[in-house]
């Protein structure tokens, strides 16, 4: 089992990392909600295959649990799926010693979470990830939210989980697909920090595809660490914490192109938006055209898309960046790639240069 | 004009008071919202009275500025009227550049507040608080909610506007019923912390309910000082800021049984709530007689009610108790009167006592 801290004060908490980490969640809880009570938030997918595990831990511990099943999807991330948990937490009538646990992937942290930012004004929730994007990326950080049919995660708020479980033998049951869109995010902490864990990637594909368990955990608390460290030194996206959203400017345009749907995952979305920004920065001198297609190869080598067919319209495009969050005066800013391992943050970027950075010219 | 200063490190913030404020939002936006836009929160009682006036000044100041009306009372604290001002925002296209202004009572500072704190986790707002309880108590402090259907304030924030821009001269067109209802809340901060304050209330009792201009704006700053002072020394209400919901417990169970509707205001409940705070302080040797008698008479004298007719009985009491967010374990925390301009906090009350106490007796 591995620990990775994360120092925020009095938010700090601990990711406890590692096959079979959900055995221990009961004590986790029980540790950190006096009153010694929980809502599981898990999804239509997830319940099936891990709710019975939590719940059998959380009973051992002594903390009376009951559970909240949302659909499975990005279409959850929505004011009324966020409703039917308030309305949860009120029939229960949590209080601010009770928490809330968030079991499955991105989808339920993102909601669950927020849910536990605003209920009471604030209890406590310990995050579950069962997806290796929620293990290495949204389950660290305290950034919670819903979408809004004008833009996703529009509404939301910073708000720390108390601990982090992630029980890596989940890794095994997600769907091929999902583990690879998961994978953007770790190659996107090596590409924006992370040089070593670049190279350590590019060598060991194999051993990644098959989730050996080793390297996985390895590769989950390395990621855990980097992200970390950005989050510790800038908790509400300021400044420094928006290098975390390389490749995502365009990336969540391309995603709100497609609806949201099972069509293009977040992190497939992600992936073309990283070579997207990466294209953008050759171009504009800011790195090597090795860098490029150090990126492009191994997205694509975990089989991960890194352009599209047909780019859309320009004047779609600028309507869909123009309600990113990372907007300012109506302009909007992009992280781009100085070499592997170390990017610019709030760079400008001629709009002509877009399409055909989706498009991969 | 008086400026009172909420010293809360980057969150700290300027009260403006005096009568004409208003004709100085534009400035204090432009100072703050760098987008030079804003969203006015309003609704459809305050809008015909000075939704003109801070339009002209926000004009006058170069900040383009667009009206939401939500239908006056009580009920507008809802997840409804959230979406309502989200979808505003959204549509506007605001930024973190941009900001929210709350022209109104406690509601409208309320809702539009928590909208403020979740649309893109974050942007900036201006509480222009029109009504006495707002001047005095909601407006300063951060905390943001909407009602549940099983308690008042169930879901909200803690979001700290960037500005209060009081004008005393709206005091001037409040229901005489709504006025009064506002002095509770300045009877409270002279109970729980200035023996003082509570003594000029006493000797100004005509030259207060005449609206005197002086003695308001003096009335006004002195409880944005008592407010700030314990916000600044306990934000997240972890301990201290609890003494502000002295009467509030039982103020909140008389409110929800009213059906939060025009029947009963929430300072009438507050008023009956904490004179039965103070009968139980005095039942529990918390206090003495005399001090009852003095926040009773002072309340009596304002025209707020100070007694139940026929309080309900303890189940529906235990009911409705349970729900606070104060309460731990089950178990709901009074703040208890030791004298005049003196608390203490976090105090178990045997059931028993409570009917009684409502009852007046």
């Amino acid at each position: 089992m591995k620990n990775v801290r994360v120092h925020l004060g009095e938010r700090s908490y601990t990711i406890r990392i590692g096959a079979d980490a959900l055995g221990d969640i009961g004590k986790v809880c029980l540790r950190h909600f006096r009153g010694a009570r929980a809502l599981v938030v898990t999804d239509t997918n997830v319940a099936p295959l891990y709710a019975e595990k939590t719940l059998a831990s959380l009973a051992a511990a002594g903390v009376q649990a009951s559970v909240l099943r949302i659909p499975a999807g990005e279409a959850s991330k929505s004011m009324r799926q966020l409703s039917r948990i308030l309305d949860r937490m009120a029939s229960m009538r949590l209080d601010r010693g009770c928490g809330a646990v968030a079991l499955g992937g991105g989808v339920v942290g993102d909601v669950a979470g927020f849910a536990a930012a605003v209920f009471l004004r604030g209890v406590p929730y310990v995050q579950a990830p069962t997806t290796l994007l929620a293990q290495v990326d949204s389950a660290v950080g305290g950034k919670t939210a819903v979408d809004h049919k004008l833009g996703k995660n529009l509404v939301g708020a910073f708000h720390q989980p108390i601990a982090v479980v992630s029980d890596t033998s989940t890794l095994k049951t997600l769907p091929e697909r999902e583990f690879r869109a998961g994978l953007t995010e770790v190659v996107k902490h090596a590409a924006i920090a992370d040089a070593r864990l670049f190279s350590f990637l590019e060598k060991n594909e194999a051993r990644i595809l098959d989730r050996d368990e080793d390297v996985m955990g390895r590769v989950v608390a390395t990621n855990c660490r980097i992200k970390a460290k950005v989050v510790e030194q800038d908790e509400r996206e300021s400044g420094l914490r928006q290098i975390l959203n390389y490749g995502h400017t365009l990336g969540h345009a391309v995603e709100a192109l497609a609806g949201y749907s099972s069509e293009l995952l977040h992190g497939e979305a992600v992936a073309i938006g990283m070579s997207a920004a990466s294209r953008i920065s050759c171009a504009m001198g800011c790195c090597a055209s090795g860098d490029v297609e150090r990126l492009t190869a191994l997205l694509a080598r975990f089989g991960l898309p890194t352009r599209m067919a047909e780019p859309p319209k320009l004047a779609v495009l600028k309507r869909l960046l123009a309600s990113d969050k990372k907007t300012r005066r109506g302009s909007p800013r992009f992280v781009l790639m100085r070499k592997i391992g170390e990017v610019e943050p709030e760079v400008e970027v001629p709009p002509r240069l877009w399409r055909g950075a989706l498009a991969g010219s």
